[in-house]
């Protein structure tokens, strides 16, 4: 502990005044008070704006921590994230922190940087903190004791990212959508051959958007050829690593489908770095559109998340009356996207005929 | 309260065992058991594994709310901040979390979208909740009464943005030498006379940009031509409202200082629609430099606070020992910035000859 002493010893006057002094400017019982604190009694208005204005003169507050022991609550809500540095979370946690807020709940902060120890560590931190609820974000495949510790709570929302084996309501946006546009707009722009960049072949994003992708480029009941995968984890320095993989194995693929804008960032840094020409020699779009691509160079074509929706509907879900139903946790709700057309996708650069693959 | 029901009536085992339930297995007392689990008691090897054996074995959870009762400590530091969606300030709060994360610490998120009576309603709830500590960010120059209640806390820092009358320690950016940096960039490329666009020409950051500006674009003793003003929030809402103000007013002016990256984006919105062109038209210089501005059209000059040291030091005074001291809270920190050159900044358009006013 790197306290030698207690901060709150030295705390102004408002921590000292205590419920007898209330109790004693109101004259009325301290046990009177403190349920009229709780919200647990219903006061008379003469008893109740007694007590008000002795509160409000004595500057008394309540001491949270007691409070909390009688109520069993605690008005936090544990938000857990891979990284709030990354804008599509920044922006989902921002939309969460007001939705919490209409529910006189704040946000507790957790980062794991998507490392197994501090999924964990972070639950077993909300455990200890009997938070009124959790919203779990991942960015990887979680292994079955992070669903298993999701499930032990109370109230839990996984959000964004499936969690296999999760027995929690679920807010996901509509990935397998996100793929089928991104594939009409690339297959209408001429292009046949797309590589998919994401998170990791594991996980449900990767596989819906797939699928999603698959469905989109067929036509006519005419298959597809089977998109390319390139994973690594949504950050710039993956899209990086991708980019550089991408060019030294592209055969057939004029296009790429980019699984967030963290990985669209590293992808465009490595084309600028090479001269390599979004659209000219190869179309691009990204997913998420949480980052100012409007103003890249060129402006990048993205299926947008909803992300103030995804992010209140987790809170809604949280605090929803509804959790004793019988089939709640079950719960799976699908945010539509939708495709914003910019500058970034053109048909395919003719110039470098190649023979086609047989399907 | 939206609760019918306590939720953790519900909770797993985990909240069931007690402390006497370990005392027992343990075969100790149960002051014996909290005094070592808070920390304030030392025990002989044999009798502490005996305890945490217990311990694990039930699964017991010490109810945080009740230690901390106990200890007088949170675990707990509140970041006021305007908006976590805004890409420089959720830089910050991931820098900050992870420094509080070393000090075992989590961070409890009050966004103020800057407005006075959410900064105060944020403080309140702060000495409400007896966090350790408050990190306090804003983005306008508050009344007398938010430094009011930032004094009454124990520990409190005010972080990037000055607080007039705050005393407690101060973290800010070195705001004298970005304008002197951006001034000197300006200057050499030719310019003479540019525009300053901030958030508010009563903030300390104006201020001392502004001064710093002058500065650098003053050369050999010979003064420079003051600066144009242009004042709004810090939202790219404000960059495009004073973006089109300048396009109206600008006389002489062929350089843009942005005092952020939200401004810049404004601006740009407004350029692109209207094909202005940087920097054929208008060089500009952009400040924090937390967005992708290397992938923007044009790149963009900018000004790049050290965000993650920024929030690491407001991290580390909170939990210094030297709150003690007699000038501690009298502390302001000022952090170094640097001039990151890319391609918005050129020599002034020429062919645009009008009349020089006089100094």
């Amino acid at each position: 502990m790197f306290y030698d002493r207690d901060p709150w010893k030295e705390q102004s006057m408002k921590s000292r005044t205590s419920l007898k002094d209330v109790a004693r400017e109101a004259g009325v019982s301290t046990a009177t008070i403190s349920r009229h604190l709780n919200g647990s009694l219903d006061l008379p208005e003469p008893t109740r704006m007694r007590i008000e204005a002795a509160v409000s003169k004595l500057r008394y507050h309540p001491n949270p921590h007691a409070r909390r022991l009688s109520l069993g609550k605690s008005d936090t809500i544990a938000l857990i994230l891979p990284d709030i540095a990354n804008p599509f979370f920044a922006k989902l946690a921002a939309a969460i922190e007001k939705a919490a807020e209409r529910h006189s709940s704040m946000v507790l902060l957790h980062a794991t940087f998507n490392k197994s120890d501090r999924e964990m560590a972070a639950l077993e931190r909300a455990a200890q903190n009997q938070v009124d609820g959790v919203i779990f974000i991942t960015n990887r495949a979680p292994e079955a004791k992070v669903a298993r510790a999701l499930n032990d709570f109370a109230r839990a929302v996984i959000l964004d990212e499936d969690v296999p084996g999760g027995k929690v309501p679920r807010v996901l946006c509509d990935n397998g959508l996100g793929g089928v546009l991104a594939g009409q707009h690339l297959r209408a722009a001429g292009h046949r051959h797309v590589a998919y960049f994401g998170g990791g072949a594991d996980l449900h994003s990767t596989q819906t958007r797939l699928e999603g992708l698959r469905s989109g480029l067929a036509q006519n009941g005419e298959p597809a050829y089977e998109p390319t995968l390139f994973v690594g984890d949504h950050s710039p320095t993956s899209g990086r690593i991708l980019a550089e993989e991408f060019l030294r194995n592209a055969d057939q693929e004029t296009a790429i489908f980019s699984g967030s804008d963290e990985l669209t960032v590293g992808i465009l840094e490595v084309f600028h770095e090479r001269k390599i020409k979004v659209p000219d020699d190869f179309s691009l779009i990204s997913f998420d559109d949480a980052r100012s691509l409007h103003l890249f160079a060129p402006a990048i074509t993205s299926v947008r998340q909803p992300v103030d929706q995804l992010g209140e509907r987790a809170v809604e879900i949280l605090f929803s009356d509804a959790w004793d139903q019988p089939d709640f946790k079950a719960l799976t709700e699908r945010m539509p996207v939708e495709l914003v057309e910019r500058s970034s996708v053109a048909m395919p650069a003719n110039k470098k005929k190649r023979p086609e693959k047989q399907l």
